[in-house]
């Protein structure tokens, strides 16, 4: 039995065996500096792992694990430069270090190199698994636009459903897309690759309602961050969104225009008030029974494939340390 | 016999027919933007072209003519936001009528859409035509790159060779990819698609070398801008390379220093003094002798091919309208 530890070194070991930097040297060192920024590796894992699971050959999924990672790295490298970070896991992002066409070119470059691993990894249901790749891809895009679109928008405007449909495209659809496409090259059956899909959706729905309420209810000193950016940033996260839903009509007119106000207000007094609101309503509670729920949907999907238990204790692993997790 | 007028009114239809707005619509209405804003749609005409070539069907490569068409409108938006170019075709450009964040991932959906085309289009040499298009895709990013460092190199650093190199990436691969994709649909032998390949690229070096040339030389009245814009910009084209090349040691001097000192010289003074030593070393006649070689060679490599005259003469057609264009 494999854990996900395992799945982790060996693609460790698959990006180590590889060279990213050609000519010109301009365009390919920032890709090869943000392959090498470090991440938790999290998809080609997955990837890895969903192949294992129904019985495929490693070698079968390496230049995939290869093309999923790369395809990640671009859409956080164009995100950061979108988004004006300047860090990124502690590293100065490459629009920073470098600049801004860098960053258009080599995201493109890192694009098309994903396309390369994808290519050479030869399989007989090739059309079907690239299209998934691609349509994970658009959806990906789609995500990050309507991102964008809630920074222009009040507090009202932005609906639960919206939201959690933004995050599933920008967040969950390439965890989905990553065990699918593993699954796939393993052959395995139309209505378990689904299931292994919708697995991944409500994973990765679950940790993206963490990172939101890491943001408001994190231990500081484990979280290594100080909490409430997010309502600093007047970001319609999920815990303000759900506020406005649960609350009364004076709570949700009070979040409105706190949330209105952008700059005319005291940064730490917004954020004590934004709390003081979200604790009357016991929000981290609600919260927290909101992630249990999709981890409970994940589990459920998990035990009904049709597969050997001892395989699919990685993605149990995965799941149950997402759930402990502190930052 | 088809024209390539014909293939051009195929690919008119093809694009009418598509539909490119989606949600949301601030993704893809900058892509709708774009994919309108005319052009001459040679890329899906040669792609048409060659698959007739082969007798291929028209129906095997209607997608892939959108394709092909969707990822050169992706290079064209992301070049304009790092050129920093206001307009495209005499209308705003994506960077200018919306903002940079919407250009660079509505470029990103492009990519997207371009390969979501492709993989709608089956074929048996499915996985060979895809790398083509994607190693294609990776030399368009080299070529736009090292166009990029160019700017920041004297005219003494750059080589003929080196710009020969970077025209080839930027310019005349997509070119020779659309022919030789179109020739893979149909089937064709691999020494021909080869050598289809190689007539895009002397067509495409003959082309830009065209530009350069009338930038210089162009009659003002029909080229429809005023000459002498690369001299005023620095732009080390293939002008003032060669000059640099045929040139004696103080002509070399004269024009390294003119392009040295950038803004320190009256812009009018500049083209005046450049253009004063291209006609005493006559570099008009040698530019042309240099086209008039590459449009030699792709005749050559077209009579080469083993197919029937009638299904070359659209090619023929192309090569003659070029050779004759004044802007």
């Amino acid at each position: 039995m494999s854990s996900l530890k395992y799945y982790l070194a060996q693609v460790e070991r698959i990006f180590n065996e590889e060279q990213f930097i050609f000519e010109p040297h301009e365009l390919y060192e920032p890709i090869d500096y943000t392959l090498h920024l470090g991440g938790k590796r999290i998809r080609p894992t997955l990837l890895l792992a969903a192949n294992a699971l129904f019985g495929g050959d490693e070698g079968q999924v390496r230049d995939a694990a290869l093309g999923i990672e790369t395809f990640h790295n671009f859409t956080l490298l164009h995100d950061d430069l979108m988004d004006r970070s300047p860090l990124r896991r502690g590293q100065p992002t490459v629009y920073t270090k470098w600049d801004e066409n860098t960053a258009v070119l080599s995201g493109d470059t890192m694009y098309a190199l994903a396309w390369r691993y994808f290519l050479r990894q030869p399989s007989q249901r090739l059309q079907v698994i690239l299209q998934c790749f691609n349509e994970t891809a658009i959806e990906v895009c789609e995500g990050q636009q309507k991102d964008m679109n809630f920074e222009h928008m009040t507090l009202e405007e932005v609906s639960i459903d919206d939201y959690m449909d933004m995050i599933r495209q920008k967040t969950a659809v390439l965890l989905a897309g990553a065990l699918k496409i593993g699954s796939l090259y393993a052959g395995a059956p139309d209505d378990e690759t689904e299931r292994l899909y919708r697995f991944g959706i409500h994973t990765g729905l679950a940790f993206q309602l963490q990172d939101d309420l890491l943001d408001g209810y994190g231990d500081t000193a484990v979280f290594g961050k100080k909490t409430g950016q997010d309502i600093r940033d007047n970001k319609k996260s999920f815990l303000p969104l759900l506020a406005c839903s649960i609350g009364s009509a004076s709570q949700k007119q009070e979040l409105m225009s706190i949330f209105a106000a952008k700059d005319n207000m005291d940064e730490e007094e917004k954020v004590r008030r934004v709390m003081a609101i979200y604790d009357t309503l016991a929000l981290r509670q609600a919260v927290e029974k909101a992630i249990d729920d999709e981890f409970h949907t994940a589990i459920r999907l998990l035990d009904d494939i049709h597969a050997d238990d001892a395989k699919k204790a990685p993605l149990r692993e995965l799941l149950e340390s997402l759930q402990g997790r502190k930052k």
